[in-house]
């Protein structure tokens, strides 16, 4: 594979530009407003919260994103998520749009909006509007623009989270970038709260859309922070085809290394999010190997780190394994309790600690060990068939509860 | 209907014996073992856990349920679950039937087993043992061994639960009795962690099933502190018929009575044990009304009081109704969020929060008083149907942490 990390994130690619700016959302003193650009019209794909109460632009990109015959920029603001506002939201969206259409010179149908923040607050639109005009001053193709821009869309995020690389699609470079956020009610059921990538890759429409939806499943859906699934999930790749690649088809080699890279994307940011959940001090992670379904090794792997106890456990760095045995005996995938396996898996090291129905006789201490990594991995062996799965989360702090009870204040 | 509470637990009806006594199982100096023995053969019903990963003695007791002609006594332990012991687990809640059966003077298969707390622990058989001796020296009718019973099966519970009635069945007085514990990885998806009710009620063993399998459904089934279905959920209820009543039959006005009368039991408790969840401070409650299905009423109210988010924000006593909208949104129930109404609930008055759509104009001031009360009610008007239901949760706090993150230390 020729895919190689490059410093840099949203804006890498050739022909975007991006940056964050104070606009004075909900904050003072810190950006809250960002902008992802293409010089050139984008194909776009995209995966959406399956909340059925969805932000409005939420339903504003869904709409663009099959609708529209492309676009161009993305508007981003965090404080207020835009949700739960009824018409007024939806209008705020509309208004948005047409001012950022006439700033950018661009139709009104290719921008498109993302907001995270507070359910139920109203947009201040006249702060939106001289935010846009700050973003269209400010953006740039340099590095900083594009740090700025990943940092303007965190809310309780504690790092910003971006990402490039290259591949080489028949001799030409082609560069992917991306930035993410989120940190609470993290739970995505289609994608994660806000997730960008670009491309200057040359590619179909319905060819990145099947491949974005694809992975997703693997990636953003397999994390989980709270159970929460947010009304606000959206996660966009845009490409612009300024690279200057033949166009990249379905079951070709360079679809291959397009999607692994995508895949690499993905599965990095997602993986940051969950290790960055509110209050947590640790990633856990959870492989379950040999399960006899796709469909069972997840839902095994997705219930042993959405619980509440195991969450608990990993903070108290307590071996309590029951837990995860628990976790596995009510996640509605199939296995044998008395025919499995699990690791506890630490940098350096792995431990059986159960097999055969039973507890080994490991040591407490050693599992105390690796349960104090900053990343905690359980591996799960159903010995049943060739299906395997990862889900990420993070462990249950008193910070994540101190954030949570304090939030809007 | 001819219902009163009555003084006393799990003895008040006729012929049943209960005590609790110390027998160091895993703590020092405290009552960890219990008894409920009846003078007479019980008929029994029960449900059980739905977690694949089922304790040695849920396995006992689905068998013996099942399979026995009739039950007299249940042994219960606190501090060990004799959950993820494979072989060895069977055997012992076989030795403890077994040793039982011998100091009762009853069938080995009409002693039922009960077991909570540390999964993947083995029981100290002798101990057992010696506790069975202590039972059957201490086993009494009087309210206060029953009040003993019910303290000595409480492993993270601050409160002992124990409830008593009585219903006139054609002029015969029936009295049915409970004890309930469970504070954490409660998430009950057939019944919650250990529930007993007993009744010197004549019924028989088909009509006893089938009211309590369509009650849990309502109650137990109903209630969540942490999401996580334990492995040792078990509700059972014994009836030995001593109260001379005419058998009750299905499809008459004592079978209603006796339904309610359980009802109110299995309800009483289940809002008990959300109530006393680990760490709470709160009991929360979310009812839904006018939904298109029972299912869908369910699922929206259950979803409610399962969000991390919403648990946190009542801790917080803070009014993020944002919350309550984003979990009715993911929980699968159908309903239209831009004609739905949120209405808080307190003691003495009622504001309605949401409605088409969007926020009211609600005062912050009021909303925080009535989430700072000890019991914080939600009411959803879906406005779809006729169908409703009710779920109980409590608030997310540092305590629950605290007790999770040093639970077995």
């Amino acid at each position: 594979m020729s895919m190689k990390m490059i410093e840099g994130g949203i804006n890498a690619p050739k022909g975007f530009e991006a940056c964050g700016i104070e606009a004075g959302i909900k904050y003072e003193n810190r950006k809250d407003m960002a902008v992802i650009f293409s010089k050139e019209p984008c194909v776009a794909a995209g995966t959406f919260t399956s909340n059925k109460v969805k932000a409005a632009p939420v339903k504003w990109d869904m709409d663009k994103v099959n609708n529209s015959p492309f676009v161009q920029a993305v508007i981003v603001n965090t404080g207020i998520a835009n949700a739960g506002t009824g018409k007024e939201g939806m209008d705020q969206c509309r208004e948005t749009a047409e001012y950022a259409s006439k700033v950018f010179n661009i139709p009104e149908d290719a921008v498109l909006i993302g907001s995270t923040g507070v359910i139920g607050a109203k947009l201040p639109i006249d702060r939106i509007k001289n935010g846009i005009d700050k973003l269209f001053e400010a953006k740039s193709d340099d590095a900083k623009s594009g740090t700025d821009a990943s940092k303007a869309i965190m809310t309780t995020d504690t790092v910003n989270k971006e990402l490039a690389v290259t591949i080489d699609i028949k001799g030409t470079t082609v560069t992917l970038g991306a930035m993410s956020k989120g940190s609470g009610m993290i739970h995505p059921n289609m994608c994660t709260m806000l997730g960008y990538v670009t491309t200057d890759a040359k590619i179909g429409k319905e060819t990145l859309t099947k491949l974005l939806k694809e992975d997703v499943v693997d990636t953003y859906n397999m994390i989980s922070v709270d159970g929460d699934t947010s009304t606000n999930d959206t996660l966009l790749v845009l490409a612009n085809g300024m690279a200057g690649n033949e166009e990249i088809k379905g079951g070709t080699p360079e679809y291959e290394e397009f999607k692994e890279a995508l895949h690499f994307i993905n599965e990095t940011q997602a993986k940051r999010l969950a290790g960055d959940g509110e209050g947590a001090n640790a990633l856990i992670e959870c492989k379950v190997i040999n399960a006899g379904t796709k469909e069972d090794a997840r839902k095994l792997a997705k219930a042993v780190i959405c619980s509440s106890l195991t969450k608990a456990a990993v903070f108290g760095h307590d071996a309590n394994w029951g837990r995860i045995l628990c976790a596995l005996g009510y996640s509605g995938g199939d296995f044998d309790p008395e025919n499995m396996e699990l690791y506890y898996q630490g940098s350096s090291s792995s431990m059986l600690i159960y097999k055969d129905g039973t507890g080994t006789d490991y040591s407490e201490e050693e599992a105390t060990k690796l349960l104090s990594e900053k990343e905690v991995r359980f591996l799960v062996d159903i010995k049943k068939g060739n299906e395997s799965a990862t889900a990420w989360g993070c462990d249950l702090t008193y910070d994540y509860v101190k954030i949570n009870a304090d939030y809007r204040s």
